[in-house]
């Protein structure tokens, strides 16, 4: 397999040049005395809360993080590799609203929680958990992290994706010791990852920095960097975003390796464009897809996992808009070799929405890019002369020959899209395909089986969220 | 720019012998005398109406085909350069059904064609015509060939995909001679190329025998190949499928520089699976981009410019598979660059229909492709290290420095997907994007302004029809 690629190999040059040069001349902010601290002792430049990077540091640096690692799932067959090539699927993340055919676009509750990690677990194609994959509106806020991680252990045996800040990791990483035994065996066998996010232009704030400190100093595998808005925090011109946001990803992996030489990181950069008639975040133009190119292009240089795509639309509606737009980032994820896909189902509004038709649409999709991704197996075998041969010129039909009893098992079976004759369609209702994913998602709600855990286990995580036991 | 690719070289190398052992072993049967004739005097092995090929023959003619040619339009801004890197997009051809969401389903008309011919005309992203966008079902059959021609060449200024018969190429070539000039000009200048399909499995049929001699006499470039299901017509295996359908379009490719050396060809394969519970044809189906990118691949080995891929979907309705599946079928064309990208707007149901609200959807899902075709220039003006390091770390904002004002309008600017937020499209009367798709294309027919064509043309191209001439 080779990736599709937009930079020449100079183009990959001048842009590392670049980030390495905003890196050394502009400076990253860091708002957090204790980070500021830890690039003093390494003997790092700073004025007020701007840290100067010396060329040979980050060179250093960044070759100390891994290029690959693992995370785990409850059992063997959940664990997954992040490296160059991987293509980890993660569900939506941290969307404000759900929404779902019967009850419109609303305040996400516990139920519909529980509903996104019930289909997550049952998912074929999604390879990690969300904590957050809506919010918990009914219950308080400062009680939704424990229970967020409590919900995900008991439902789902998923390697997770958490995030939010320092407080919301020891939830997770205490909750995960009930379950995966000592601070040790989670820093050897890590279950879950980080969204590290910088704030730009070129800042990483007080929130994030405790946590990138308390992920580091856990053996917390991190993905780090930001989602530029180019025109607005950052240049319009992607080769500009590029360099800003790989300098801000870096200045992170930095910050994590001096504190644990190492130490796990995704490099991120989720930019895409503003919308210039109204300054909106636009995450289904095509800018989203060239970043994700881009983005790919330069990990892949740096050696490193990195983050960008997932089936992102900035669609309110489950439409032609939201397949195509969605379609348009996975496929690109998949074709350009991004390796951590979150919000790979479920998103609506640029992020806003949670949806669950959107998420079984997702689904699909994601399988679809993941079949594509198997590639074309050649063997003498798959090669089929003697199946040609035996058929002969004009008029012959394989699907009786044997070659295609034995193989036909290899097409794609979609779960969701409709290829019946148009008679047999209109027959069942003319349904746009939205109205079916409802009913899919909802079938799958009501046949899920929770997945076994041992009554003390499930009891200890209960009384750690009723107990408030993360605040004590 | 570097293509997407599965295919390893020497997985390349093992179709391209099976390929060459298909043509020798097993042959192509040509159902036409004439065609034999061609066969024999060149000095192929012909066993009733099978010919088998020699390998360096294949390897020769294969050779002599142009990698590069154009085809001309009415005016030179028109014109379409094939090769290997070219990115031709050319509208739905050939559904015998319609639908706009005004009057459903149904056969399409002489208003309909003239419809969809307005929006060819009037788009941004098609490079080209097609001939028959859809049927004019209320006019004898016998009548259609000439006045479609002449509906397109009055309407529309872009070079023409013309198909079906001998009669129908001849149709085409003499109402553009009205336009173009002489014979000799048309052959130095061609304004339309063919498809010319192959009948799988191995064999051509008599009447695109007729017209693929046609053609290659009169300097009008083809596509020549087939369509192939996979699991029916073709091995289940893409290896295998892959194999049998390069092995047909070479076998006319073959037919045509024996005819005329240098005639300029484009390798076809536009095949994908059966749905193995129907034997449906399933052109949404991954394996529709899987078929895709293997022809890229062989075609590029091959030299020669190829036809796979467009914005092909399953689905009955201009709904979120429908968005997908395209996409999905388009951007794979653009990733792994094939290069005559038919059907590129408007089709639903595995061509069964030609739709107006998924044409204007799809000029979106064109433009968006496109617009990532275009790639991340690399220069100091676009590294943007002076404005980074104008705004500096932390909460500057990139909107009002000139740097974004100069460079903004590389962006692209959607003409259908809508970016709003969610209260401004809720205000809007919450449509679907095929509601808007709807308002969009009715409004194009209605603001279209017909091309400027000399009265005594018009006149002679309406004498051409009615006075039936190509039947003289």
């Amino acid at each position: 397999m080779k990736y599709f690629e937009l930079l020449e190999p100079h183009d990959i040059e001048a842009i590392h040049n670049n980030v390495l040069r905003i890196l050394n001349e502009v400076g990253i902010a860091f708002d957090y005395q204790p980070a500021l601290d830890i690039f003093k002792k390494a003997g790092c430049k700073i004025e007020n809360k701007t840290v100067y990077f010396e060329k040979l540091m980050v060179e250093e640096l960044r070759a100390a993080a891994p290029s690959e690692f693992t995370l785990y799932g409850r059992t063997d067959e959940h664990n997954v590799v992040f490296n160059t090539d991987a293509l980890v699927m993660i569900p939506c993340y941290g969307s404000p609203f759900i929404s779902d055919l019967d009850k419109g676009r609303r305040e996400g509750t516990r139920l519909d929680f529980q509903n996104f990690i019930k289909l997550t677990q049952s998912s074929s194609v999604l390879d990690m958990a969300s904590t957050v994959p809506c919010e918990m509106s009914d219950i308080p806020i400062e009680k939704r992290t424990p229970e967020y991680i409590q919900t995900v252990l008991t439902l789902c045996e998923k390697p997770l994706v958490v995030s939010k800040d320092a407080r919301t990791m020891r939830a997770a990483f205490e909750q995960c010791q009930i379950l995966y035994g000592s601070k040790q065996d989670l820093i050897e066998r890590p279950r879950f990852i980080s969204i590290t996010d910088s704030f730009s232009p070129l800042g990483y704030d007080e929130t994030m920095l405790k946590m990138l400190i308390y992920c580091a100093e856990n053996g917390i595998p991190q993905r780090i960097g930001g989602l530029g808005l180019c025109g607005l925090t950052t240049p319009v011109t992607w080769a500009g975003n590029l360099s800003q946001m790989m300098a801000e990803a870096l200045a992170g992996l930095v910050l994590t390796q001096l504190i644990q030489p190492g130490a796990p990181v995704v490099l991120n950069n989720s930019s895409s464009c503003a919308d210039m008639r109204t300054l909106g975040l636009a995450v289904g133009a095509p800018e989203s897809a060239i970043n994700c190119i881009g983005t790919a292009q330069l990990a892949k240089f740096y050696g490193l996992p990195c983050r960008s795509g997932g089936a992102i639309s900035d669609s309110k509606t489950v439409d032609a808009q939201a397949g195509a737009e969605s379609m348009m980032n996975l496929l690109t994820s998949a074709m350009t070799g991004t390796n951590y896909i979150l919000h790979a189902c479920g998103i609506l509004e640029a992020y806003m929405v949670a949806s669950f038709e959107k998420f079984i649409l997702d689904e699909e999709n994601c399988g679809i890019v993941k079949h594509i991704r198997k590639g074309i197996p050649v063997t003498e075998n798959t090669l089929a002369f003697d199946a040609i041969q035996d058929i002969g010129p004009m008029g012959g039909a394989f699907i009786t020959h044997p070659h295609t009893f034995k193989q036909y098992r290899s097409l794609y079976n979609p779960s969701l899209f409709d290829r019946s004759a148009y008679l047999k369609w209109e027959e069942k209702g003319s349904e746009d395909i939205s109205v079916v994913a409802n009913r899919i998602w909802k079938k799958r709600i009501k046949e899920f089986v929770e997945p076994d855990l041992p009554e003390g286990m499930k009891t200890e995580l209960k009384s750690y969220v009723e107990q408030g036991k993360v605040d004590r």
